[in-house]
């Protein structure tokens, strides 16, 4: 993933969030299931802010739905409460139906990876329960966050 | 409530869960707002094992929710990783739509409350969005736990 | 809870909340558990900006805690992913060690009650595992939030 | 990972959970990051019941805790709520510190692979703060569950 995305290639969609109490575990740090709590939520704000259409109408009024059939993370460095997570969100593949979105961690402004998760997410239909393309009007906003390996 | 209910009265249902890494705060006790997810599998298995109806089908054939419109709870004392957390259910009061549950939390087997849980909850017909009767089936068995105060 | 309070005698503390996918239930509505979470976050941002003394450094330096001695919470309507939560918390009796909150809970600007939860905290000093007097540093700062019922 | 492991190579735990209303999300299905509560669980009782040696023991007497430093999971079916996860652990790898798992998630009894997940984790020194060998009582215990690729 490249760090320096030109401008003209690519974008990321940068999401703070706080590091809460309800996020960390009996050893003070945040315990690891959370971290996809919040990278769904940054998913969230992309789809709102960056692609243009939020989950709630995506799912409540076109009944299309964007499941996890992959994830992977990798935990390099821990985050305790009171940190600020950042979380930098790129497409790092757009196919038919399936959007390949990488999440680099970063805590407290720095540029240091924390952690970094790779999720693969289908446009589904919600109604039939299959995968579908991805809508017309959503390619490009999504494309728009691609970068190149 | 009753501590040792006659067998004719009343009845209690008793529900033991495993206190987990994921339900402990970083100051290594159960983190309060987990106790109610414990609360609501204790309910779930009542349903299911106490009354002869589970939540998968009520809600997912019948489609009949039990919403919660209102509960209290006192946190009398700790509960960590590696416990058992005892639920004794009762019932404290069977109305038209709603049904007052009390959950009495005791630990690892010994019979000092720890905490306890006063529960309002209501048979909705999800479809209609709003409260229904007590289905005639379920109210003679959820009576079965019912507690004279 | 006094609606309007006036400026001298009290000030309540607003904090906004999104409803996310992962606080929803397969009703559609937000699984009660998560407005203790929620509430949770809004008393940790009370104590940071409000009182000016936030849980990290409070935990972390000073090894006090807050722990919740109980709880209530009445729904009264229900809330969907994307609503907006806001909760106006406020403080209704300001004790020795403890501390008695009310939050109104209102939904997407309107002032239309949709659940209110009260709540005991006390301050405990986490390495003896008993309470103390409130900081007198934070006293007043809490007490700016008192209101008459 | 061996479907049927010879009885002297390897050995696997397994592990039944009731999927309940709270892993489960508005298209009714259980929501992922819920999967690794799930599978923490697993991992919970493995350590207890297959290694001999409890989280809580480990972590409060010993001072020894088992972060996990990557993750990855495919989602290759739903599960939804009353189904019942089986989860079938091995370990498919054991190092100087570290311990690779893998879990195979079934379905109500069935053989069909729903989902799968492989974590690697570390025992660490709580209070250094470091990785340390796999203490050895407990590598035997581990490797008692080694499956040949």
């Amino acid at each position: 993933m490249a760090d320096e995305p030109s401008a003209q290639m690519n974008n990321k969609f940068v999401h703070d969030q706080l590091i809460r109490f309800s996020h960390c575990d009996p050893a003070g740090i945040v315990y690891f299931p959370r971290f996809f709590d919040l990278a769904h939520a940054t998913m969230e704000d992309w789809l709102a802010q960056g692609v243009g259409q939020g989950l709630p109408a995506l799912i409540g009024e076109r009944r299309i739905g964007t499941p996890t059939v992959s994830i992977q993370c990798d935990f390099v460095k821990t985050l305790r409460i009171g940190d600020t997570l950042r979380f930098e969100l790129t497409v790092t593949k757009v196919g038919n139906s399936s959007v390949n979105l990488a999440y680099r961690g970063l805590k407290n402004g720095g540029s240091d990876e924390h952690l970094n998760i790779r999720q693969t997410i289908v446009f589904m239909d919600l109604a039939a329960g299959r995968a579908i393309p991805i809508p017309d009007d959503l390619r490009p906003r999504i494309e728009h966050f691609l970068v190149q390996p």
